[in-house]
């Protein structure tokens, strides 16, 4: 176990009917007037967007709006947030969505005591801020944990750039977990959402060894469980049980619980590869990842048999006669689990040709080198495209 | 998964050499005076004393000391704490040690607010809090998540009874956990300290059937990783990964997150059942959940096969002919697994009488009816006990 420091101020309210308790949280603490943020057409059909303004009214709560967050959300919307609560301030922000409203949230409540361009935050700048707008959040869909933790990742077109930056000050103060809410997704993003979900456990799984075979565990116990889950949500989209368990297995896989002791908090390389696949080409984050990862264990498995090897073993139960033999049969199970749940694992199924290959690799290799378990360089990167061709 | 509402505000600092730094947070709330409170000589013995007080000095903050802490941690020593930080008041309470040094410390920071006698916390009073002196901890013994969690448990001799109170006033604000420091601790302290912890994560599991398989797999991978660790220290105690990894599933096991989704917290029935152990003989904590967790499944497993027999095979791999033989087969090995660290597992081997069993009945009986998975009456509870002897 590495030296870590563990700290998550994040109030999750999690139940049926519980969407309401924002307006009593935020009047617990004083707010007059708060901004919300969310995206299309979801919330006003599923009835969150009536529940929470009803219950901001009936607190006295006044709530500019500011819609049309996008997913893979841009660095225009949140300039556009930001100039709106600088030019008149509210005191709170609250997302109403899934990890994109967020993650906008989020940037806007920093951006609002920040002096500069709000975008400098993602370039260096985080460590400079000394406080944001609390965030009051209601979350409609599970996958990223960006409503119980402190990251917030946005696309900048101009730059061709999606990137992050995280600040103890965005910690969402409350998020309302209302699985019911989640009923209604659609299936594809049921599926793009769990695959995140399994990423996240396990890129915190493949960092080398740390002595931290009780974090693997608790990681291999978390995809087992999403293993099984997002099946029964394919079948049942309104089985509570399994909506509820996705929902909480989503918070606890990017919150920060499983970096505990790793040092580096995890490898990110599927994450950053996938980020150029949505940036160039619009992807689904979770569909970036149905064909990073696969790709991206292929091409490292072999130099570092002994952690995929227990990867398969701990969540496949494979056994099979060495390591190296282990290890590939299990990145075919994962492989094979995404197809068969519908999500692509190959560049051709997002028809994306081999011509745009090197392309891609150029937009990646922009924040290279990155990885743990192998720093992945410019020529690592364009081999691990060409494998998920 | 049942309703919930989860946030853990302690900050935990974690890792070899960090002990000085609890001067430095305290140093950053603007404490001037702390009351150290702290058990025996070890602490004298492993230098963490000196690292605390040399640290305080240099921040040039006062230290008033109560010592003399003793394990099953008795009420007279809390309101010797209470008088004290009555009489003079501080701006912080500091445990350096176990379990028992926290939850004495707890009571003591709640005490100090309290108008009556602070025994009433214990007694039902405890929603009454307004406040309670903040924490600050160095942790020197894992085993109780006292370090991580709201929760006191202390013993009244006069009145035969040995029980808790929480409240939200009284989590650590910090607390720092450097495993270098338990590489001294007798092997008996890691093995009881290492049972309770099991015994913590399974009582989160038999609750009966929540939709928490999510929760039952992240406490079985718990469970497991003891069961590999606690043999590895007794080999050496001085193996740094497995007393990580020690001390952080510990913490992990009753901070309260294996307890969300679940409805009822858990079913502490063994904790009670050994309490009056602890109480009555002096039994250590660990010792007595030894021999009652074991005699409680027995008493159980039949009436309630499913959960014992899915307990036996993600703990040990059982496969029996049913369920009802998987069961016993993984109470047997749980048993097993107990004897073979040295522990007891019956009353004739801590010296208690066949004779003394209905004394042991009634006193826990006095806070009877208790459990979930069964709500265990007098009669219940004498017919465990004959099982434990």
């Amino acid at each position: 176990m590495k030296d870590f420091t563990w700290l998550n101020p994040t109030m999750v309210i999690f139940g049926e009917g519980k969407v309401p308790q924002i307006a009593d949280r935020l009047a617990a603490m004083g707010a007059k007037s708060v901004l919300l943020v969310y995206g299309g057409k979801s919330i006003f059909k599923n009835g969150v967007y009536t529940q929470v303004t009803e219950a901001l009214t009936k607190k006295g709560i006044a709530f500019p709006e500011l819609g049309g967050v996008k997913s893979n959300p841009t660095i225009d919307k949140v300039r556009e947030g930001v100039a709106r609560v600088k030019a008149v301030m509210v005191d709170a922000i609250v997302p109403i969505g899934g990890g994109s409203v967020f993650d906008t949230a989020k940037a806007i409540a920093a951006g609002a005591f920040y002096d500069g361009d709000v975008w400098e935050l993602f370039e260096g700048k985080a460590s400079e801020l000394k406080r944001a707008l609390p965030l009051f959040g209601v979350l409609t869909a599970s996958a990223t944990s960006s409503e119980v933790n402190n990251i917030s990742v946005i696309s900048n077109p101009e730059k061709s750039l999606k990137i992050s930056f995280n600040s103890p000050f965005i910690y969402p103060r409350v998020s309302i977990i209302d699985p019911t809410m989640q009923f209604s997704l659609p299936e594809a993003q049921t599926v793009n959402g769990g695959i995140d979900v399994i990423v996240h456990a396990m890129e915190r799984i493949f960092v080398g060894d740390t002595g931290t075979e009780l974090m693997d565990e608790l990681g291999y116990a978390l995809i087992r469980s999403m293993i099984k889950i997002i099946p029964e949500l394919r079948k049942d989209p309104r089985n509570y049980a399994a909506r509820a368990q996705y929902a909480w297995a989503a918070s606890l896989a990017h919150n920060g619980s499983l970096s505990c002791g790793r040092g580096e908090k995890g490898d990110f390389s599927s994450h950053k590869l996938g980020h150029s696949l949505s940036l160039l080409f619009n992807v689904p984050h979770g569909a970036s990842l149905s064909v990073m990862t696969p790709a991206w264990a292929q091409y490292l498995y072999r130099d570092h048999p002994a952690p995929f090897a227990r990867f398969a073993d701990a969540v496949f139960g494979v056994e099979a006669e060495d390591e190296e033999s282990t290890a590939l049969e299990g990145i075919k199970l994962l492989e094979g689990f995404f197809r068969s749940l519908g999500a692509p694992t190959t560049l051709r199924e997002l028809k994306i040709g081999e011509a745009d290959i090197e392309r891609l690799a150029q937009n990646a290799a922009q924040v290279a080198p990155f990885g743990t378990l192998k720093s992945l360089e410019a020529e690592d990167i364009i081999e691990i495209y060409k494998l998920a061709y």
